[in-house]
């Protein structure tokens, strides 16, 4: 949970709520309640923000508050495509001490989501839970295989699913078809992997199996950041209300997911996220069905 | 119809036939036949070619065979991501003089499929046909919208379906989002745009209407040469089979276009669209429905 300052070809803002937990929490938190939080922040951080995701079920007792250091702060800024950008600012503050705890209130959980960190602190989320959950799905990024990959593959043995960008499966792997890729990572350990592919969707692999799922085009894009993490939360969401981790759903929660992200990058931060209403959701889903649905006859 | 020279960095080949219009009707002729086919050749174009062509229900009167020159030569490198290549060598040859003369036996053609060429050929053609096709489909490219733009312009006036490619839609239209691409070139005239993306899939526009359509996920893509064009053929053979020429059918028609292409990919040139079976293709189809087809319970 952090604060971002944003700048892409349509506007910027200043100092806007972000980290991938929030997103998460904000997405996930439409589909099944409660979500139990962990994460940290600083003295800067909303009080208004805690209690608006109180008010949706975001329990916050694993959220470490931290009195004399402000959030985690990241600015960008987009290029034109919105497909890459520019860190301009990345000041650690909080959590460059960050330790996380799970609270014994959470003992339990039967659905964890590993936002993108430090790959040493989610195999340490993983360890702190007695029961092992249901279903550990693990976000990463290509800044923690150039510093951290020994880490990065030690959580991968403990995970079922793993997402990443394009990219990264190429990064990662060392193969440049993602189908390859999917195959090489699967021998490293998550049985499922999702390819991100931005505005060209996303793909599932499980053994011989693959699903595709457009992103909805959009005339638009206004602010990307945070729409991975908030597929994530909805793609989590959806597995964690329907308690079915089958291949099957699992396709239903990747589509349920990218209807979440097509939301995000309406507007600035979570900004959209905040104001959303099942019936949006549910009509955003219906276009997901009528984006990709055909009939045909082998005959 | 032509001949190619291809450079992949999985191998290369020597002369090998190729051209859009050959494409089309190898792949057009899986659905419906006889295929009618217009173009030009020289006089280095194989009689088995035209063998196998005729034997698969392409009917040939429209070709011109031109006995002093030989066909028009194309020789290209792929790069690594198979999505960009060099030209290495255009040679027109009988291409510079060609002048389509639509036989009589082809008038009535209910479905016209306008291969890339020169947009004043295009337009010829159409204004050929004494009554007009039920379906025009026009295939272009980016080299005709930078030295024939006003040409493509009158040609798009005349046409139900425009193909380009992502790079194409936006230099066509000057708007870098593709539902604004696809809004802007239907006042230019075609109802219905597809935009191809490649490895990315393919998208049909029609109104406030969308689908979109995944390329199939494949270990590797030997050749993309002629990928479009097969798409091409796959999509108009499947309408002019089904007659049906409404927005469900046409996604129909671009799932079989995208199933074709997949072969078409597999081996050089037109070599695997030359040994493929109706089984085959059945069997490619139903892995696109897997591909995409998801249940979701909206409650």
């Amino acid at each position: 949970m952090a604060y971002d300052a944003i700048e892409t070809p349509f506007g910027k803002t200043d100092r806007i709520v972000g980290g991938s937990a929030t997103y998460v929490a904000y997405a996930a938190s439409n589909f099944v309640q409660p979500i139990q939080q962990i994460s940290i922040v600083g003295n800067d951080f909303e009080e208004s923000i805690m209690d608006d995701l109180k008010s949706r079920g975001v329990e916050i007792e694993g959220v470490e508050m931290v009195a004399d250091k402000p959030s985690f702060f990241w600015s960008g800024k987009y290029h034109l495509d919105m497909n890459s950008r520019d860190t301009l600012v990345t000041d650690l503050n909080v959590l460059a001490d960050f330790d996380p705890k799970v609270p014994e209130s959470y003992q339990g959980a039967e659905f964890l989501m590993l936002g993108n960190l430090m790959p040493s602190l989610q195999k340490s989320v993983i360890q702190q839970l007695r029961t092992r959950p249901k279903l550990i799905v693990l976000d990463t990024m290509n800044f923690w295989m150039e510093i951290a990959m020994d880490d990065l593959k030690e959580v991968l043995t403990m995970v079922d699913v793993l997402m990443v960008n394009d990219s990264e499966a190429r990064q990662l792997s060392g193969e440049f078809s993602l189908v390859k890729a999917a195959k090489k990572i699967q021998e490293m350990g998550p049985k499922f992997i999702i390819i991100k592919k931005g505005e060209h969707g996303a793909l599932l692999f499980n053994d011989n199996h693959v699903f595709f799922a457009p992103a909805l085009p959009l005339e638009d894009v206004f602010d990307p950041t945070g729409a991975g993490d908030t597929f994530a939360g909805g793609f989590i969401g959806h597995l964690a209300k329907t308690k079915d981790i089958s291949f099957a759903n699992m396709k239903t929660a990747i589509i349920v997911g990218s209807a979440m992200a097509s939301f995000c990058v309406e507007k600035f931060g979570p900004t959209r996220l905040q104001q959303i209403t099942k019936a949006e959701i549910d009509e955003r889903i219906q276009q997901f069905v009528n984006l990709v649905q055909f009939d045909i006859d082998l005959v």
